[in-house]
């Protein structure tokens, strides 16, 4: 039995019969095309093939099978000759993109199409790179799907809503085909959201009972094409619990604003500015331009000058509550929150143990001949020394050129090299960053926000 | 061949004839005083029975070894009962003390008298307690130790100079009986010295080759007289290297200094405050009444205490640059030099993981409710809220309730039920801890001393 949230979230994510034929008429105007050739099959993949799009989702995949015979070299030439010539023909307008590989992405009729040279192989187990696999995910699922599309719908709409749809760096969450694997597995979109209240971190999820190997992610969910890969690899712990809590929420109430939730409006400057004064923290941001990569690529290298920045700010005593990162269209920014921003003009240097006797004597003989605030002495069978500190503010460190030695991403460290800009306070906030700044101070898990907003 | 600072410590150090013949006189006495009574016979143990004291030393120690068949309350009484009498006759005034058992210590001739009841047991391995050893041990080193007294006065005096003679739990450092048992093995002074310079943790010395199980203390000399002890259990890794340091330091240029150093001067309550000052740093001191204990008992919950300080103070985001104790005959201290001393009002409260169901959603809905500055938000699985600080000053915090929860000794944690005092910067100054606090602030090994002093 649906609730009645479901029974309305369906009637506003079903695709229209006007939409259907419209998506499904340019599909298969560029299928024609495509295979009329004579070198390549066409094959519609994605949401669209498997019946389990969204209402308003004008995405289009469309991939070419080649002859595997082809070398890699001659799948790309002829792959994007045919698919410039497709997009010439049809499209208002195309350009050339990359993921693992080169592939077009065109406007064709008001529809975002990708088109996408593969290897038509015979079995998962020969594909030779990662969108070969993509027409046996199709297939497998176009095969089982029909009884349970409202199902996907209902659970990708929750996904959605919940921030935790989406297999991308930046958001961590559910793939489309995995949230299509878990409606087959659990039998519909209510016995899913009944299980998930249980999960356990070590989730293990083998449709076809064929995993070839172990896994260590929180949430391993075999591919039933390719017994070696974790379909849920992309999903975070902290995301999977996510949508863990909102499913207790949803069952405690089941109530439309899972599907559909009111946004906040994010925080103006002066509230902002407001809001950060009553934590009484000392809020930093690192921002520099953002390198001309796409997120997948850009956002775990912020991520890691993340952390080692972090580790900086910490191994010289700035302790942080809470740092997190944003990729914006011109700038990147690093924020961190810190519990304390100046120290004392004395550092700890630690030397190294006495056992090790030529190094030790030089470091003791070194320091006693220079001037310190104490040591060297002895501690933990090592010398120690106390002196001057180099940066006794936080932002003075993170202005330094020590930052360049943290560890950071290749294309972050080489945007840093040209300039980076250190902000404080309220001088963090600005109109491209202003909602992830609200998030960041108010903080909450999805569940959390949606009760005290009085929507669930 | 000594080394002229070597000559001249002996001149300076071996016992004068007159003192040796007054301390072996009152000795005698005592021991006829005792045979005399026909219940047990006396044995002259320590460094005058072993002919290894310095000059100075108005110690004696004079056991009385009772027959083995007596049950322990029998030996108490018999021993205390002979003692007390042995007292009243020769000794100007006398009190009864205990360590592993009780025994009286006597004023005699000026001397400072250890009459101590023990079991005469037929070999080491059949001792009932600590104390049945020592004449074993006493025994042991009378025999072999003759060729080398001149080597131990001089080993002896060098440990005391350099503040590592001693087995106590102030000291952490080097035993008579250790010292005597190094000088053996190792052949003599300059020999020990040389081979300390190789030291590293780990040590091990089985004169006997008798150990029969493993030991990990950094420093391992195994008892001659008892395969399952080892001698050096007392010396703390920080003393070892202390030694080593200054073997090291004497090898290169061998100064009377290292065994007759002259001492700074305590800095006086205003030069404190001004070294405090240039500091930079936060100084806090926690007082309270010397439990009415020996320090081998108190010092221990000392240390444990300082650690269950510093660990609620770090916990509390108080970051501790160091941590002292020390215990004064009205007054113990407990000493923090903090890096920061006052945190924003904001502290993060970890809560439960989410897959632990119950707790979890009964801490996300209290929290949900209250007054919270972030959260519960979910990190590395977990709920966290961030809510208002308890004690956003560190002295706050260290004259709160909260002290009497850390996992203080029980003297320690009975004397602070009374009182405790928080002082901070200069008010720590008192003349009873001037030294400790000097030796705090100036914090250097004692090699470091010598060079910089000019002394070394």
């Amino acid at each position: 039995m649906r609730t009645d949230a479901e029974k309305e979230a369906l009637q506003r994510i079903r695709p229209l019969t006007d939409e259907y034929d419209e998506i499904l008429g340019v599909a298969a105007r560029i299928k024609e095309e495509v295979n009329s050739s004579g070198i390549a099959e066409a094959m519609l993949v994605g949401s669209v093939a498997r019946g389990t799009w969204v209402r308003g989702d004008r995405d289009l995949d469309i991939f070419m099978l080649f002859d595997p015979a082809l070398s890699r070299e001659e799948l790309e030439e002829k792959g994007l000759g045919l698919a410039r010539r497709v997009a010439d023909r049809l499209g208002d307008e195309w350009r050339e993109k990359y993921a693992e590989h080169p592939y077009i992405n065109a406007t064709i009729n008001g529809l975002d199409v990708d088109l996408v040279p593969c290897y038509r192989v015979a079995s998962g187990a020969e594909i030779r790179s990662a969108v070969d696999r993509t027409p046996f995910h199709t297939r497998y699922i176009r095969e089982r799907i029909a009884p349970f599309v409202d199902d996907v719908l209902l659970f990708k709409q929750f996904a959605k809503a919940g921030g935790v749809y989406g297999s991308d760096q930046m958001t961590e969450g559910f793939a489309g085909y995995l949230c299509e694997l878990l409606i087959l597995h659990y039998g519909g979109f209510t016995p899913l959201i009944r299980a998930a209240t249980h999960w356990k971190p070590g989730l293990l999820i083998d449709i076809e009972g064929h995993a070839s190997r172990a896994f260590d992610e929180p949430m391993v969910v075999v591919d039933p094409v390719d017994p070696k890969r974790n379909v849920a690899a992309s999903v975070s712990l902290d995301q999977m619990f996510a949508f863990v809590e909102l499913c207790r929420g949803y069952l405690d109430a089941p109530s439309g604003a899972f599907f559909f939730p009111t946004r906040e409006e994010p925080l103006s400057g002066a509230a902002f500015g407001e809001h950060t004064g009553e934590r009484g923290t000392h809020l930093y941001a690192v921002t520099f331009a953002t390198p001309p990569f796409i997120p997948d690529v850009v956002v775990p290298q912020l991520r890691r000058s993340l952390e080692g920045i972090r580790a900086l700010l910490e191994r010289s005593g700035f302790v942080v509550n809470r740092a997190s990162e944003a990729m914006g269209e011109e700038r990147c920014i690093l924020l961190f929150e810190l519990f304390c921003d100046e120290m004392p003009h004395i550092v700890r240097h630690i030397g190294p143990p006495l056992w090790s006797r030529a190094n030790a004597e030089k470091f003791a003989r070194k320091w006693r001949e220079s001037d310190c605030f104490a040591g060297p002495y002895i501690e933990n069978g090592r010398y120690v020394v106390e002196v001057e500190r180099r940066y006794t503010r936080a932002g003075d460190l993170l202005a330094s050129p020590q930052m360049l030695g943290v560890g950071l991403g290749k294309h972050v460290k080489r945007a840093m090299e040209q300039e980076w800009v250190v902000l404080r306070g309220e001088e963090c906030w600005s109109p491209e960053f202003a909602g992830f700044l609200t998030t960041f101070l108010r903080k909450e898990s999805p569940l959390t926000h949606l009760v005290r907003s009085g929507q669930a």
